[in-house]
C-alpha cells in the first residue's frame, strides 16, 4: 500500500509557473511555438533554469540538451535517482500543458518535498527531454530517445531541421549544447505526468489516469492500380475501381477495430486518387492506415489480417494492391508496481481512477527503455491538443500533481 | 422491314479520309488537339468542306459554325432532310475516331448513295457540330444544344474560353461564323454513327450497337464534416469521421449499382480529406457521385435513395453532411422505328446486334430534341477512348456505315 504523508503540492505555484512558462517565446502573432533549439526555446529553458535554480537543484546538460534539475542530498548522492519530467518544445500554436505540465509538475514535487523536510532515500530529478515534438527536426522524442540509447547524440545533433539549420549547430547558438553524455544518470524510475491529448478521461468524469501501457503504432502506405475508365461507359462489372476498393479498406478496418472491444484503434487519414475527375473511374487510390494497439501480438495479428484482406480485394476487385510500411513502433508495457501505486493514490485522495492506454507517443515510452516508468494522465477539455483550446481544469492539474507526490514520496522514501 | 438495296459503301475511301482528317492539325509534339474552333479545327473544316464540295454538296454554315453538307434533288428541295453526322473537334491528344467517324461515314454514305443513282425523297445532310466537346467552351455539345434551341446562339457565341478568348471571335477569325440561324433545317430524322466509347460490344464480340437510350446523368458534390482529432487517443466509439463516412457511401453506391442490373452505375471519382494528416481522424472529406441511368424515375429514385441513406449516415456516424447538384441531365429515348430499322440492317447483313444504352453524351442527345433520333455504335478495342489508343478495326468501320447506309437508304426511299 501507497503509505501517507498528508502532502499537498502548491498548487497557486504551479499554476503560476504553467502560465508564466506559455508566455515565454509568444510569436509575432501572439501563437505560442517554441521549436526545438529556436530562440523561443532558448527562452523557455532558460525560465525553466532559473526556477531549478532557485530551488537549489544542481543543473545539468547532456550533448543533445537535455535539461535536468537533479536535488541531490550528501546521503543519496550514489543512489539511483526518481526522474519526472517530459518536454518544453512545443508544435506550431500549441497549447500551454503539452509537456509543460510534466516538467513543471515534477519540479513542483521537489519544491514541496523540499519545504516539508522530506528526506528522500535517492536524488529526484526532474528532466525536460529536447525536441519531443519532432516539428522542426527528425525523429520526434528525439531527446528521450538518445538519452535511452535508441539514437546516436551525434546522429540526432547531425539532424538537418525544416528550415535548413543543424541542431547541433542551433543548440550551441542557444546555449544548450551540454557536455554530459546521454544517459549519465541511470533512473531507478521514470514517471511522466500528461494531459490525456485523447476524450476519455474528460467524457467519463474522471480525474486520473493510470497509464499502464503505450500503443504500438503501425503506419503504411497503400497504393491500389485498377484502370481508369469512363463514368457512363463502362458496366459495373467491367469496373476495376481503385476509389471502391479503398473505400472498401476503409470500411474494412473500421469493422477490425470495432470487433476488437476498443483494442485497437484504426485510421485512413490522407487519400488521393487518380485521375481526380467526376467523371473518370479512379486508375489509383493512395491512403495511408494508421493502426494502433497496446498489445504486440495484436498489432501484429491486425496487420496479418489487413494483408489477407488486401490479398482477397485485390482478387475481388481485378486491382492490384501495394503495401509500405512507414513506421513501426512496438507496444510499451509499463511498470505495474509504479502504476499500482498511481492508483493507490489516487484512491487514498478519493480521485476517480482508470487504467488506460497512452495513444500518443511520449517521452516516458523510451525511458521504460531504460528504467521502470509509468505515467499520469490528467483530462483533456474535449480531448482538443496541439491547439491554442488544449485546456484541463486547474483543480486536474492540481490533483494529478499531488498523485505524483504522492507515488514519487513512497518511492524514495525511508520505508 | 428494312428494303434491301444490297448496297455497300466504298471503305477504302471511308478509311483514308479517317487517316487524313487524324493527321490533320497535329500539334508540335505530334498529338492531335483540334479544340473548338481553334486553327486546327480550322484545318479540320476546311478538308471537310472540301469533301462535301467535291461530293457536289451544298454547303452551309449557321451563326454557332455548324457546318452542314445537303444533297438536294430539284424534286426533294422542300422535304424535311435525313440528317447524319457528328463533330470533328477533339480534346487534347485526342483518338482519330471520336466524332470524325459519324461525319466522314456520313459524308459516305451520301457519297455511295450518289454514285450508284440513288433517287432520295427527301434531302440526305451530313453535319459538323460545332463544340461537342466541351474542352475550350462550355458546354460541351453545344452546337447540336444551340441548333436544338437549348441555348441562344448569341449566349454561346459570347463563351469565355480557358485561354481567355471569346468564342464568336475565334469563329470568325477562323472564317465559320456562318449566317444561316440554328436549327435552319429541320430534320425528318437524325441518325449518329459513333464509336462505343466503352468496352460493351469488344468484349462480347458484337459488332453492331443499337442504340435506344441515353443515360441521364446526376453528378453531386458531397461534403461530409467530422471531428480532426488523434488517432491515437480517440477510441473507435468517440469519433466522427468524415474519411469513413465518405467511404461507407462510396460502397453503398457500389451496392445500388449492383441491385440495378446493370441500369444504374455511380462512380466516386474525386475524393479530398482534410486535414489529410496520417495520425488525424478526417473531419472533412468532399467527394463527387456521378450517377447515371437511362431511365428517368430509376434515377429520380436512385437520387433519393442517396439522399436518405446520407441523412441515416450523418445520424450513424454524427456527422453533418450536405450535397450540392452539379449537372443534371434527363434520360433520352431514341426512336422506336431507326432502332429497329438498325437492327433489321444488322441482321440482314449477318452482323451481330444489340440494343443499348449510350453511357456517353453526344449531339444526338441534343437533336433527339427536335426528330426522331437514334445512334449506332461500334466496338471500341478496349472501350478506350479520348486517347490515341482509341480504336476500332477496319471491319467494324465499314460494317458500321453500312447499317448507316441502309437506314438511311429506307428512311429516304420512295418506297
Amino acid at each position: 500500500m501507497i503509505s501517507k504523508l498528508n502532502l499537498s503540492i502548491n498548487s497557486e505555484r504551479l499554476l503560476n509557473r504553467l502560465l508564466e512558462l506559455g508566455r515565454t517565446g509568444l510569436d509575432d502573432d501572439n501563437k505560442r511555438t517554441r521549436l526545438a533549439a529556436s530562440d523561443a526555446d532558448k527562452a523557455g529553458r532558460d525560465q525553466l533554469v532559473t526556477w531549478m535554480k532557485d530551488a537549489g537543484l544542481e543543473v545539468e546538460i547532456d550533448r543533445i540538451g537535455n535539461t535536468f534539475g537533479i536535488w541531490y542530498s550528501t546521503e543519496n548522492r550514489n543512489e539511483a535517482p526518481i526522474m519526472l519530467g517530459s518536454h518544453i518544445d512545443t508544435v506550431i500554436n500549441a497549447g500551454m500543458y503539452d509537456g509543460c505540465y510534466g516538467v513543471l509538475s515534477g519540479l513542483e514535487v521537489i519544491n514541496t518535498l523540499l519545504e516539508t523536510g522530506f528526506v528522500p532515500s535517492r536524488p529526484i530529478a526532474v528532466a525536460a527531454f529536447t525536441n519531443e515534438e519532432g516539428v522542426r527536426y527528425q525523429p520526434d522524442m528525439m531527446g528521450s530517445l538518445v538519452y535511452a540509447g535508441g539514437l546516436s547524440a551525434d546522429e540526432a545533433l547531425a539532424q538537418v531541421g525544416t528550415d535548413g539549420t543543424i541542431l547541433g549547430e542551433e543548440l550551441k547558438r542557444i546555449g544548450y549544447a551540454g557536455t554530459k553524455e546521454p544517459g549519465f544518470l541511470k533512473p531507478h524510475a521514470y514517471i511522466e505526468l500528461h494531459i490525456e491529448q485523447g476524450p476519455i478521461l474528460d467524457k467519463k468524469g474522471i480525474s486520473i489516469g493510470a497509464v499502464e501501457n503505450l500503443q504500438g503504432i503501425s503506419w503504411q502506405r497503400i497504393t491500389i492500380e485498377g484502370v481508369a475508365n469512363h463514368a457512363g461507359t463502362t458496366p459495373t462489372d467491367m469496373r476495376r475501381d481503385a476509389g471502391l476498393a479503398a473505400a472498401r479498406v476503409i470500411t474494412y478496418l473500421r469493422d477490425c477495430a470495432n470487433a476488437s472491444n476498443g483494442q485497437t484503434v484504426a485510421t485512413v487519414g490522407t487519400i488521393e486518387f487518380k485521375p481526380n475527375a467526376v467523371n473518370v473511374i479512379p486508375s489509383l487510390a493512395t491512403f495511408t492506415v494508421d493502426l494502433r494497439d497496446p498489445n504486440e501480438q495484436r498489432l501484429k495479428k491486425e496487420e496479418q489480417s489487413l494483408a489477407s484482406y488486401l490479398k482477397e480485394l485485390a482478387a475481388s476487385e481485378e486491382v492490384s494492391i501495394t503495401s509500405e510500411q512507414l513506421v513501426r513502433f512496438q507496444p510499451v508495457t509499463f511498470d505495474e508496481t509504479i502504476v499500482k501505486l498511481i492508483e493507490q493514490s489516487a484512491g487514498g485522495r478519493g480521485l476517480g481512477s482508470r487504467r488506460m492506454t497512452s495513444g500518443a507517443g511520449h517521452d516516458a515510452q523510451m525511458m521504460a527503455r531504460i528504467c521502470p516508468t509509468a505515467m499520469i494522465f490528467v483530462p483533456s477539455i474535449d480531448g482538443i491538443s496541439h491547439n491554442p483550446k488544449e485546456y484541463t481544469k486547474d483543480a486536474d492539474l492540481a490533483a494529478g500533481t499531488n498523485v505524483l507526490l504522492d507515488v514519487v514520496s513512497n518511492l524514495a522514501g525511508n520505508q
